[in-house]
């Protein structure tokens, strides 16, 4: 969705400024506290263990003040730049010096928006995508193209036919657990394509904010991970789905020859990372068991994705959708009847899902809802479920 | 300083960003510990009551938790938008949905760069200008235009000269305590200055990050307070300086017309600002006697740059610099040296300043530096200043 401008003085950038009808709602939620929202992608905010939250406050507070309460290195937190290229990255090349703290990942696609994109430079995006890189890129003004999605990832015919045709700069992926598509790619499309974006090459900004969250445990070798072309891959991770977005920090992994640049930018963005929130996170990833969290988070996920599953067939039978291997969405295709229509009848029920157009530059997907099923209880969701049935059945009569 | 660029691809606008000396040393001091810095804007982390800071931590992770670590209103906490508003602005059109909260001021500088700023765009500066509004600004490659500046404000008759010669589009400036120069604008310049910014229709982004640094403890009435074109005037103030930098929060007060706009770039750049954080200094706002606070930080800094300046009087008498009235800086000019040999002594003794050809477009105010009294004790600032004397005299015997 476009937002309104006034007619006032403003950069001619600003008209190809986009809203997200995901922020409208998530403000509509927090106004009117009866409406039952699938369209957020909150992670639930009881998953962080609470006592060991509160002894780490304290102990930062009494005894890391001087650094969590003062401005710090633009690239983040030395100590939990280290853990995060111990822990959370699966590149070859990596060190503490590649990794960039940002102020979630989001931010990390604005930068590399601003680095990357002029007016003539070409950018695929996944078919559907990732809302918030429209909204982060398209203020750049690149010409966007686009690879349609298959559930095991792009379609290879058509991917190579773009590359071959176009000189493609940069390709956006979110391979695993796609938001909002959920699709999953391959291991053997991972492997294909980082060889065919080496050899055209083209630079990759690897969306990785829904790594750790497969249900069955299972970690995916990133694409970064198959390329040659080390200095054309950048990987961007995230702590809120695995902590909590609440510390709004991500970070990205940065090829060498682009880290001066980087911090460059970022300082001109914001100065630094939040370093309270850097020294805590730091901390909890020294005191939390890393994998029996990451197995919580993933069977919470998986048991709220189940519920999901089977209020849809329950009562909306005709929903369509493939199951995903992990993420928190489910990309539910409901037929015959209008997006429009569908949305409108659900706000006005008390009930909320993200059109699937709002996932295309072109505003495609026009039968799609994305919902979210990580953040209701289970009677919420039943309810929620229950709103939306009626809602299509009023209309599809 | 521009940064050096790799031979590789990027945007044009990045031969336009520029690095920030101050973080570079920043990022010296923390790698060497022996390194006295008079260069960042450190405010002292101790300022803080640690007691008040730990009982609030405490009780947003046992009682808030459902809100602090979750996504939250692009726009900033409800509750925080509403004490600044209340108790941090003095704009008489002031509501809480005027307040967008940011990353930190320099995110502010950032959006409205992004939202005002195109290559025909003409901004005028304060000449000195803050370094990291030109960081800001620079990537969208306006056209630059600088008023020098007298100790009670910019001259006044160039400015006048300025905005009659050219259609300036926005006047960036920093009137009280001005982060290089320490000047303060009197009280008459500010009304007449709001006056012919309304008459030549120039929006304003008046940047207070220091409005509550007054060593007396006065505060002057925003610029914008004295406008009638309330459409074309923004207050950007920041939490840095007066709590912690540590929370990284400022706000920008944003025109009715405006706002949406605003919001819509804030979430493309980072969804929204520190969700944590907030509801902290919220909180935090809530319990600390705000008067006795700022008037302790007052004291505090008041007292620190007594020292700073006879230091500077014992140890190096022909240094020169005006008395601020405010603020965490001197602005001092080093006769009869080169600039960069003065600066290359210090780094290599073991003592840190920045070089006043930092704040200014076209590197003028050679024989300046910048030096911060916040940070260091009184008897590591009385080290320092030995150690900048002895190369001092080193090289101008």
């Amino acid at each position: 969705m476009k937002t309104e401008m006034p007619t006032i003085f403003s950069a001619k950038r600003t008209s190809f400024v986009r809203t997200s009808v995901i922020r409208e709602i998530l403000k509509l939620t927090v106004e009117n506290s009866d409406m039952l929202s699938f369209a957020g992608g909150l992670p639930n905010p009881h998953l962080l263990p609470k006592d060991i939250l509160s002894s780490v406050m304290e102990s930062v507070v009494k005894d890391h003040s001087a650094t969590a309460l003062q401005y710090g290195d633009s690239s983040g937190y030395q100590a939990l730049r280290t853990q995060i290229a111990e822990k959370l990255t699966d590149v070859y090349w990596i060190s503490p010096d590649s990794i960039s703290v940002t102020h979630g990942s989001q931010q990390g696609l604005d930068i590399l928006g601003k680095m990357f994109m002029d007016s003539d430079t070409n950018v695929l995006l996944e078919d559907p995508v990732y809302l918030g890189a429209l909204q982060a890129f398209s203020p750049y003004q690149p010409n966007f193209f686009s690879v349609p999605m298959e559930p095991d990832g792009p379609n290879f015919y058509l991917l190579e036919e773009i590359l071959s045709q176009n000189k493609i700069h940069i390709f956006y992926a979110n391979p695993s657990y796609q938001n909002p598509s959920t699709y999953t790619w391959s291991l053997e499309k991972r492997k294909r394509i980082a060889s065919i974006l080496d050899e055209k090459e083209v630079i990759l900004i690897e969306d990785e904010a829904y790594r750790y969250l497969d249900f069955d445990g299972k970690v995916y070798p990133s694409v970064s991970s198959f390329r040659k072309r080390i200095d054309l891959t950048f990987v961007l991770g995230s702590f809120s789905k695995i902590l909590s977005p609440g510390f709004r920090l991500g970070w990205v992994v940065v090829p060498e020859v682009y880290r001066s640049l980087f911090t460059a930018i970022k300082q001109g963005n914001d100065l630094n990372s939040n370093q309270f929130s850097q020294v805590v996170v730091s901390k909890l990833l020294e005191r939390i068991d890393w994998k029996e969290h990451l197995r919580s988070i993933q069977t919470f996920y998986s048991e709220k994705q189940k519920i999901l599953v089977s209020l849809l067939k329950e009562y909306i039978p005709e929903a369509k959708f493939s199951l995903p291997e992990g993420g928190m969405f489910l990309w539910v295709e409901y037929p015959k009847v209008s997006q429009k229509e569908l949305m409108a009848g659900c706000l006005t029920n008390g009930v909320a899902m993200v059109p699937g157009s709002e996932f295309s530059p072109e505003s495609k997907f026009s039968a799609n809802f994305r919902m979210n099923f990580s953040f209701l209880g289970k009677e919420e969701m039943e309810e929620g479920v229950r709103r939306i049935a009626k809602v299509y059945r009023d209309i599809n009569t």
